[in-house]
């Protein structure tokens, strides 16, 4: 017998209600601090259904990473959808990206957060590539992104090659990153608190930008 | 009646025992999650003991974070003194400082992690400018070293000076520092686990230097 779609509609509701929970506090407290129980309590659901619902701590950190990374990354498709860049230089999908972190610094600090201490929890718990098969997928838009991307650079030579393109990537791209992430942390030694980091994201993708065009 | 030096020696090392048993159960377990009482059964000693050397967390965690920065910028002045650097050339100065980044990536990942950590910690926490002075004070090297050489480099014109220091430094020395604290950090999306990412690094480092140099 196949649920109703009432049944499923609720459901839903109480999935993203625990989602969106659970990223919250894990956020504010940090994943290592947070039992499954402080979970449940401030989702208002008992203890038994969020372990029926998850079987456990890191299937739940996955599927809060898997579900927020796709939020974001929907809203970007939305914004410039995947079939509208092909005829856009590679340049042009480069700085895309190095303005969607800046975006993101500005707009989702608590992305940037949760995902660095998503690494970190991940790194330390020892979570297998199986167990990440759900958050691959919430990044294959992404990655497909960035692939796309270098193909379009080796053609239209709008930015630099010779670097291999995971090590291009991370030179570039994920230094964007570590520095949003780094700013949207909070604390900055030697500057006054909750300081807006904008310009100096501004010169460091100058940089970046100064470093790849060829 | 002043302590005899068989008592103050007594009082060092378990002090000293204090200080790296915390650091080594923050970076493991991330400062938050960690209580006062689990750090004083890691470390040998009473929970009244421990309460008796710090009053609370904040002040064990800001005391690891001054003792653990002391130890490692102590082995650079080692390595030189900053009685040598008045003739070495500002942009000598600057390489030395992103390599020393470098070297904490490749030698003291731990450190990176916990100051990564710790930013955070007394972010969320609200810890005053007060309760930080400690902290400042363990960094004061740091800190006139690059007041030095950004003064040299206003004379020697070895790397550029039109963009004020603070920001300079933020956005050269601190995304530095973020990407190997991001690669300290451990899991990194898309490349297999526990990879060396030296090679990004010193990538990164003649991206800076091209961007710098006059």
């Amino acid at each position: 017998m196949s649920k109703s779609e009432h049944q499923l509609a609720k459901e839903h509701a109480r999935n993203k209600k625990i989602i969106d929970t659970a990223f919250k506090v894990f956020v504010e407290k940090k994943i290592e601090a947070v039992s499954m129980g402080e979970i449940a309590q401030a989702a208002g659901i008992g203890r038994a259904t969020l372990f029926r619902c998850y079987a456990g701590k890191t299937e739940l950190v996955i599927a809060v990473c898997a579900a927020k990374w796709k939020e974001y990354l929907d809203e970007l498709d939305e914004r410039r959808p995947i079939s509208s860049v092909g005829d856009i230089p590679a340049i042009g999908r480069f700085i895309f990206t190095l303005d969607s972190y800046i975006d993101m610094y500005r707009n989702h600090k608590e992305l940037l957060v949760y995902n660095d201490n998503f690494n970190y929890y991940v790194t330390h718990e020892g979570v297998s590539d199986d167990e990440l098969k759900e958050f691959r997928a919430s990044l294959i838009s992404a990655d497909t992104r960035f692939d796309m991307m270098y193909e379009k650079a080796k053609e239209d030579k709008t930015f630099r090659t010779d670097i291999p393109q995971d090590e291009f990537m991370r030179v570039t791209v994920h230094t964007m990153m570590a520095a949003c992430t780094h700013y949207a942390g909070g604390f900055i030694w030697g500057a006054e608190w909750n300081k807006d980091y904008t310009p100096e994201l501004l010169l460091l993708k100058e940089m970046i930008l100064n470093y790849v065009k060829c």
